[in-house]
């Protein structure tokens, strides 16, 4: 180990911005199971898949052999404004915490979306754009990926709609605004706009609204507008493939002062975070050439990973969407209203599954108190007022730390900070007044669950 | 000047953050006018501030002949968990004004404070631990000084009472949120727990509070309680000394590239960053070494500089704190709600009104409106949703670069970037909305608040 006094925080420096993306499909043995033709359970041609994605995302969706994509110089230009990122030595909730573990994370929070998801925002505009399409569309829960988005299409001078869940476009309209400021026609869904809204609306005429619905409300904009394709922000290997530059700064970062993680723990909502993070450290595992310990995050009020099946499932509630084989706990499971809204997805990211099923990935669930506790002593100590979804990775890191401070180990710890709470104070107001709850669903609750995931034959779960 | 190529963000390195403060007023050959001790028209004593401010504060306050402060090691390394600033070169938004110009900005806004307040804060903060006190009290508006002081304190363990103006309690519960996550208390004011604040109520039942009254609370709470003083996040020397570390490190990351800005812009409020931003700059001016235009842009609804008289006038609208001679439109001038909260100040740092009086400095006034076309316009092309306190630089630094597109002229600027909007969308929306109005004082509503500027013997205006 070098001697050589490491900064708080690791800046690359420009140049040294990744300019390929790494695909870490290229490096498994047992590659992620295709996307599935939800009418015929067969595998999705790239054909299929046209009227929906944009041509050069799905041919990223489907490169299961490439390790190392280039990133266009279009994108490496905007990724210039706000990379890159720092990787940050805590030496501060080190000292707090007592512990003599070294605690390091990549910040991805520096940003206006306020969190990661702005690096597969501007690659699928692009290529959106690159197309010759007039625009996209999506859908938002929280309100991240949307703006994430806007922020690309406004700087790409490319239509964005997004229907956004309308309880969540009416308890935020802070997100809302922020998305209008980039230009985005922003629609609470369901909506009058489309037939799955208008159908929805007539039966439930006071409903709130729900991602699923967001969803095919988005595809249906897509699909219907001559010019429009359909994005999403986690869960598909495109998007892994984008957010692999999280990883490549943070390890460019890491080797400048000779660093190797022992652990290396992220977040797990549907998978963008945590995968871009440990793709490029997987990878030497993968090839055997090192060996690290990956722990997965999760809220015990969705624990997909940790108690759900590893099977073909529909990805939205809508059941519009292909089949993903992955960990689920079924597309009709309805977490409770955590406050970590990028985690309450029920499925997970095909690669991750598969990986997590091949043991090459640990998993924990952990509870919503004691996750803003942890967000509180990182805010006081390290200064960064976390979002709650990053703040499952900070409670598990500060877990392992005080398990080194136990056993006296020093142990090289980094995690994914993926982003900010500023938009998240109603959650931070119920932990400061002590009306949050926790909840953790009962085994019947996820039986349910269970039963809307689709039986044919090779789906026995 | 060299060829090489300047990157989009320039982060010096940790080592070069700056170590000292430059005490700009080392370098005036007319130094800023003393603070007067309300009662007796007398320069103030130290040990007459000694009740409410800290020791090494007032001594830094007064101090006009030392260049430079060392900044002490505890301070320095709060300062490395959000420091270095980037320097940015705004690439994206010269392409889309289509100007010669070449345009920068200091970026002081990634921090969770979401401005440049955290630098004095913190120092603020550290003295007041090392003198012993158990903690500090202060007023905030909008809340950015409120939240970076919180930061701060929960860093060193001390204890912080802000007094927060009661209609932005109400509307800003967000902010208030922040602070309580960094365990401060934050009171509503006018409030039950000073004798001025009952006085207040009493009168007053219905009122949403002020500025002014919420400071006089703030120093009846440090001055009345064992082991607490009273700080303040812009106006005083002290702040602007703090301050420099946003010029210094501008300056340090500009000589790499040997780039020289022809003219230097920031917003005016009470002048914490504009001071902080020029300070390096306008000693080489001072000295005669080199020669800058700086351009302080208000709010042409406050407009202390362009519309102001220079008088020794209160700083606080209770009229308990000293006199301070300052460009000023009156304690009692009450600013329309202009969305820039952090520019409704009715006066402005002495250091920078002796300064523009000297003629070393120009101002302009600009409308509200106008301020949000700018930030609409930086935000599509930069990315970084602007505070609109920052858009007024915003908004001038573009005028300035279209100006040389009109002449050919390859100016270049450098603007301040204090912080980001999130906490503001209230402000966006409105501006969305196109119900955001203007408003310009006619000359006899400057008058009636000229009227409030106390006479005595050589005050006369």
């Amino acid at each position: 180990m070098s001697e050589q006094k490491i900064p708080y925080k690791i800046y690359i420096s420009e140049d040294e911005i990744p300019k390929q993306w790494y695909n870490v499909r290229a490096d498994m043995k047992v590659k992620p199971a295709p996307l599935l033709n939800p009418a015929t359970w067969q595998p999705l041609k790239p054909e299929e898949l046209a009227p929906i994605f944009c041509d050069e995302l799905i041919a990223q969706e489907l490169n299961d052999t490439d390790a190392y994509i280039d990133i266009p110089q279009e994108i490496q230009d905007y990724y210039k404004t706000y990379r890159p990122a720092p990787t940050v030595r805590a030496y501060h909730l080190e000292k707090a915490l007592g512990t003599p573990a070294k605690i390091y994370y990549k910040f991805e929070g520096n940003n206006t979306s306020g969190s990661h998801k702005l690096n597969s925002a501007i690659a699928q505009a692009y290529y959106a754009k690159k197309q010759g399409l007039k625009g996209v569309t999506t859908e938002t829960g929280a309100g991240q990926w949307g703006t994430a988005l806007s922020m690309a299409c406004a700087y790409l001078g490319l239509d964005c709609k997004v229907y956004m869940v309308k309880v969540s476009y009416e308890q935020k309209p802070f997100r809302r605004e922020v998305m209008r400021t980039y230009g985005a026609s922003v629609t609470a869904s369901p909506s009058a706009d489309t037939e799955v809204g208008r159908k929805i609306l007539e039966k439930h005429p006071g409903t709130t609204g729900s991602l699923g619905c967001a969803i095919s409300e988005a595809v249906e904009a897509a699909t219907s507008n001559e010019g429009y394709r359909y994005v999403l922000g986690s869960v598909l290997n495109q998007v892994l493939l984008h957010q692999s530059v999280i990883g490549l700064e943070a390890k460019t970062a890491l080797d400048k002062y000779n660093v190797t993680p022992d652990i290396i723990i992220g977040c797990a909502g549907g998978g963008s975070n945590l995968g871009g993070l440990i793709s490029p450290f997987m990878g030497e595992k993968l090839r055997g050439e090192k060996d690290y310990r990956f722990i997965a995050v999760e809220p015990a009020s969705c624990p997909s990973f940790t108690r759900g099946k590893f099977a073909y499932d529909f990805c939205d509630t809508g059941m519009i969407c292909p089949l993903a084989k992955m960990y689920t706990l079924g597309s009709n499971f309805i977490p409770s209203a955590n406050h970590a809204g990028g985690l309450r997805f029920h499925g997970m990211s095909t690669i991750l599954s598969q990986l997590y099923h091949d043991g090459y990935m640990e998993a924990v669930a952990v509870e919503q108190t004691s996750v803003f506790e942890a967000a509180e002593q990182f805010a006081r100590t390290e200064g960064i007022l976390p979002a709650p979804e990053s703040s499952h990775a900070i409670r598990v890191a500060i877990d392992e730390a005080l398990k080194c401070k136990e056993t006296g180990e020093e142990k090289t710890i980094l995690f994914g900070l993926t982003g900010t709470g500023y938009f998240d104070m109603v959650a931070y107001e119920q932990f400061h007044n002590g009306t949050m709850t926790d909840y953790i669903p009962t085994d019947a609750d996820l039986q349910s669950g269970f039963e809307g995931i689709p039986q044919f034959p090779g789906n026995e779960i």
